[in-house]
């Protein structure tokens, strides 16, 4: 099978079976070093100098927590949404009592920094900017270190929805001045889903001191207290760290540059490939487009699940579909993880093959 | 390792080869016939004739869910403590807002049925009876039965935290007419941590459809949405999903009955070994002595911490400590999941040697 959705990758097979050790004692000395270990390989991709939480949670419940960790209900936030994701974001912020106020784009479109600058200058009450950094479900990247200089400059929280692409392309916490950001196991991690991973700056802990959205399970300064003993505060799960403990060994010995570079050629090449074979991508300007996911709207009058199922059925490639408003319009194919050009080639051949005969038919 | 904690237990080797299976699309046609087979193994061991839903997080998030799912802020509700889990059901209920009424018990002792019933005829404002099925920092077992029909009689919700009880002992959820069960994957269930499992009666639903404690993650009424459609919300656990595949297997091979008497005899001989090694359990009366784990009071004098220490490092036997205003005076044998005599009896052999030393040395 060749998994080309953007999440849940495929895994290596060592880490796989590495995620199959028996249990251990989750509170002993020696899943303490596994738990540390773990957390070093976290800070260094993270670019952090302080412990990064980790949750055992999907990715959706790392972006509650990051909300629920630093806010309280009425305060007013800014929602920077270019796609389905920054959506389910300020839906988060909304069930817990935010005061939300939106910045949408067209799907396909990447948010603009002058924009939030001018939203956040016009209205000095807003405490918080919910931002996505790279959204899945268009396959566009938002330039989210200039965005981030225009909050820093401006003195409010930029909480960053990561999922998709720390591990995969450069996203360094500190460097860029974010407070919270989130990722999740199942992406470029090469690891099953299971947990989310929490950074929080200075800054984000002291609004967590005074945040009063409720919380128990997702609650922050509890799980940062127990990794001060190497433990989590309730049971984490268990196989998907001794997964990632493999994981950051294969990492290291890439080295983060060459996990970017990587990402970088593998997307260059999906994106050309889709071009020359006719198709337009989702994202409006290729600047943006992302180099974990790509996008790519089925040409008119093709039956694109139609072409998707028989991809998969046939030729055993899993493509992603489109989420939401997009749903049957187009195709997504991940490469984020583990991947290599020929798992996208062999992805794009088929596509191409079944493109063809399909407009043949028409 | 002989890992004696009453969880994460220790999974067989098929079920954690099988949670070693390569991802696969989350919401695609084969993922849906996994979750087909999962839900309907917990509906098995529930007694539920209605879908049991999943959440990948702790059993302390599954507790969550049950609060938030059914609650309000202001909703006055009893909590039944017996231990350090009926304290954190509390701890979860107040940090939501509810108006929280205490019905504690010593440390051993289990609930009175006759209590319940007697503080729910004082104040008919209480809405919800929060209850811990299976305490495991003492290892005392609650009539939950009995306690269900007051809380029956009186027609309020009851809860229930099944975590280290269900797929263990018996918890059938509709024939006891109880309202929302919780329980984990570590624990009776012989796979790893990652997933919680979360019953809802009718009655669950339509207060439910009032609630109004903030939930998005935990939201159960997504969740049941998604699973009609046979996936999840959001990313799940997906390993966790595949070695309960096959722990169901090896569950249906054996029978509930059959899991049940096994579960029964090795408790019986632990507490039997036990007082004869003229030690003492913490359970007060034996008839309310827990069936998967079993505690222990460490005799006056003696350094407890410096013989589980020993038994770890010396012997590979990981035994249970105590939790809360407990910690350093039991030790806890947890005998759930896939565990047989012979396992508890090597644990057993090597504290009665060691307490043997310790007892000369004084």
């Amino acid at each position: 099978m060749n998994l080309r959705i953007p999440g849940p990758t495929p895994c290596p097979e060592e880490v796989l079976a590495a995620g199959a050790r028996q249990m251990m004692n989750h509170r002993g000395p020696e899943f303490a070093q596994i738990l540390r270990r773990v957390t070093d390989g976290l800070n260094w991709v993270f670019g952090s100098s302080t412990d990064v939480l980790s949750f055992t949670t999907s990715g959706t419940g790392g972006l509650e927590a990051a909300i629920v960790n630093t806010l309280s209900p009425g305060d007013r936030v800014l929602s920077v949404s270019i796609g389905s994701f920054g959506d389910r974001f300020k839906s988060i912020a909304k069930a817990y009592g935010a005061d939300v106020v939106s910045y949408a784009t067209e799907w396909g479109e990447a948010a603009d920094p002058a924009v939030i600058a001018r939203m956040l200058d016009d209205d000095p009450s807003i405490k918080a900017v919910l931002v996505t950094h790279n959204e899945t479900s268009t396959g566009v990247t938002n330039p989210l270190e200039a965005i981030a200089r225009e909050v820093r400059a401006r003195d409010r929280l930029i909480l960053v929805d990561a999922v998709s692409s720390m591990s995969s392309i450069p996203c360094p916490v500190e460097r860029w001045g974010l407070d919270v950001v989130v990722s999740g196991s199942q992406k470029g991690w090469m690891v099953p889903p299971g947990l989310a991973f929490v950074y929080m700056s200075e800054r984000a802990w002291a609004a967590n001191a005074e945040a009063k959205m409720p919380r128990f399970y997702f609650d922050a300064a509890k799980t940062r207290d127990s990794l001060a003993k190497l433990q989590n505060p309730w049971t984490p799960a268990m196989s998907v760290y001794y997964a990632l403990d493999k994981a950051f060994e294969l990492m290291r010995a890439e080295g983060l540059e060459g996990i970017f570079t990587r990402h970088e050629a593998v997307a260059n090449y999906t994106r050309e490939r889709v071009k020359a074979m006719g198709l337009k991508l989702v994202p409006v300007d290729e600047r943006y487009a992302s180099n974990t996911v790509t996008a790519v709207w089925w040409p008119e009058g093709v039956d694109g699940k139609a072409i998707s199922r028989r991809a998969r059925e046939e030729f055993g490639v899993v493509l992603g579909g489109g989420q939401g408003k997009l749903e049957g319009k187009i195709f997504r194919v991940g490469h984020l993880g583990w991947v290599h050009q020929a798992d996208v080639a062999e992805a794009l051949d088929v596509v191409e093959k079944l493109l063809a005969e399909a407009r043949a038919r028409v």
